[in-house]
């Protein structure tokens, strides 16, 4: 066994101790765990951004791109947000413990379905250091041990962040080793964590891009709770309001243009295509996006290019959009179906009918009516945060939050029976 | 491409396009290809008999035991039983469409939870020809399209039960796909079904022994939904009313000793144990069942044998219990987390504060306070039927039933909104 591997194994034997413990602290342990965070991410302001200044220096001398080196420095309002994430986190209603269902079937007994931990969950995820934080705070408020694994770039900052963690899990009384990091940059450790740790890790959630995505449901051993791209459309239907289409068109493709819920298709219904198309089309290249449609949506916009089929399947993360126009919903429907990946979706009409026709017809994780694909995020959904977006189809489905990372057991009271 | 290769593809593309058609289809017809099908397998009794004699003709002439041809046999009483289980499953409320949650956070969406089909399940069993029905049933009430391998030794009887499926659809006005059976006895086709035959299977849910379980998880490319041994614990808590205990160690023992919800290991306070463990033990011993205790255990019960540490880990599945008597309720708990399967837990006590306790303290799918571990199944529990006990963290956890084999998606309702 080489050193590294006795040292993960350790990590692992730790977080299955740590989840016992944390399966049975209470609530309020948790919330004050998650308070003395958000409050000491604040007070270690200081050593986070010396730990995050040599992450930089080093970044810059790997020759990493400025997006990269962007998406890992920390500033003082970066600090801020994050300690501001852990604390909305720890407002969230507690998720364990709810009895979710209870009935009495034929036999009398009393069943209780009741939400508890998963148990151990390995997170493994890029450059970004806020997520150190956000996985920390998720798995303390869902009462999941985690074992963190960040990009090796941010290491140095992840560790000034989950130096701050373990100190406030000990404040508050819960064990330091519920949350532990990952301390080298030995990629082996990814490697070691996909194994399950000898059946220490009962998830994986990879959080990153679509490499690191691949290679975990490729490779792990445990189950795995990841996302796959957001390859989303919105549909202008002939009945769209054209001021709503123009703001929402607008917001779902140009907002953030590298967020998983950015529209990267738009489809428009022919009968609508010329009152809507080209204000639409304006307003996108008056904000710098590029269009590649087909040859209808061309005739329609001469700025834009021509698109291939090929554009039907990229998730650009760039100001690109390819437009299709389509003969009515249920080819807007079948197209979805064949290109989307199952992520988020809108529609655009003051149909009603028609939009629930779509929202009933559309097999993706987010189906939205009226209002741009760029909702698609755990916060906007009232979680408090995401540690992603979904799109499996067992377990969760959409923003994945402190709820979507727990389990259920069935407690169930009787008075003696037993089975005829 | 082999010509197996090629026709389970084409397998895997007609239920793909089924399942887009069975997820727009109503309630009411699903409900009516149940009806149709439960009638359908009394109607066709004579054909499935004598399907059925073929397969145990060829078991025989294959050395198969005399379990395993029980276990493949119908008889008229069985064909009635397996129509009468597809009744009970067409007269569950329909999952499908149900709206679980509904709210409205601060940006002013209306969001809900919808319940949908999963999509494509493939469905790899063994001998028993009653799972070809009970999985296509729950299938339909559940809205997904299946592909179904059964064990070789039953294709016959499947094949013949599988008409009967494929008739009951197309009279409902559904597709016939929807249902489809591997109609050859070839091991390859496992092979492929597990590599999700070109994405067409988003699930994969063996149903069956260890060995084909281990495969399944060792080898899909898909999401996999299984079920692992259940190594299931009763304890006699010292304030256990002894009649109570007596019936319900004997019914959790003996009342089938095959099923996964059968109690393996007996745990009995030190402070009960020479109340309680001597008259239960007797009644155990009259019904024919071998008795393995520790030192404790073989001093208050003289025809105990000695227990090894490999019995505490082991599912016998057969009339055999391994016997432990522990300090108190936390060791009790202890044990359960050391040697357990996370399957069905059963405490037997008059303190009501004691049984919440172990309720709570006890980390599996089901945890029975004064009930038999047999209890554990989806009948039992009213969902209609099972596709079996999920062991798993993530998705369903206890007994799967048509609900279980739902996701959800979200269907958001805004009013021009984009966001900030």
């Amino acid at each position: 066994m080489t050193d590294l591997q006795a040292r993960m194994l350790e990590l692992g034997r730790r977080a299955r101790a740590a989840a016992a413990a944390l399966r049975e602290a209470p609530a309020d342990a948790r919330t004050r765990a998650l308070t003395l965070l958000a409050e000491g991410l604040q007070g270690a302001e200081a050593d986070i951004l010396s730990a995050n200044a040599r992450d930089v220096v080093a970044a810059r001398a790997h020759g990493l791109s400025e997006a990269l080196i962007d998406r890992l420095s920390l500033t003082p309002v970066r600090v801020g947000g994050m300690a501001q994430a852990v604390a909305t986190i720890a407002g969230v209603p507690d998720p364990l413990g709810v009895e979710t269902e209870r009935w009495t079937p034929a036999n009398g007994l009393d069943i209780a379905r009741v939400r508890t931990p998963i148990g151990v969950l390995g997170v493994i995820y890029e450059s970004r250091p806020n997520v150190t934080a956000d996985a920390a705070a998720l798995c303390i408020r869902s009462g999941n041990a985690a074992i963190l694994r960040c990009g090796s770039d941010g290491l140095q900052s992840s560790l000034a962040i989950a130096a701050v963690v373990e100190r406030a899990l000990a404040q508050a009384g819960l064990p330091a080793d519920a949350i532990q990091l990952v301390d080298t940059a030995d990629r082996e450790a990814v490697g070691l964590m996909l194994t399950g740790l000898d059946g220490a890790i009962d998830v994986i959630v990879p959080r990153g891009g679509k490499s690191l995505v691949a290679r975990v449901q490729a490779e792990a051993r445990t189950a795995v709770l990841s996302h796959l791209e957001g390859l989303n459309h919105t549909y202008l239907h002939q009945a769209a309001d054209l001021e709503q289409a123009r703001a929402i068109v607008l917001n779902a493709k140009m907002r953030r243009v590298s967020v998983c819920g950015a529209t990267e298709t738009l489809l428009v219904d022919r009968a609508g295509a010329e009152r809507l198309l080209p204000p639409v089309a304006a307003d996108l290249i008056a904000a710098g996006c590029e269009l590649r449609g087909d040859a209808e949506a061309c005739a329609l916009v001469p700025a834009m290019t021509p698109a291939t089929e090929v554009d039907w399947t990229t998730e650009y993360l760039a100001p690109i959009l390819s437009v299709r126009i389509v003969n009515d919903l249920e080819a807007a429907v079948a197209h979805i179906a064949r290109y989307g990946s199952g992520h988020t979706e809108a529609i655009v009409t003051a149909d009603r009918e028609a939009a629930e026709r779509f929202a009933a017809g559309v097999d993706s994780a987010i189906v939205l009516i009226n209002a741009s694909t760029q909702f698609a995020d755990g916060g906007e959904f009232g979680f408090g945060g995401e540690i992603g977006i979904s799109t499996n189809r067992l377990h969760a489905r959409g923003p994945v939050g402190a709820e979507q990372l727990t389990t259920y057991k069935y407690v169930v009271r009787g008075q003696g029976q037993t089975r005829p």
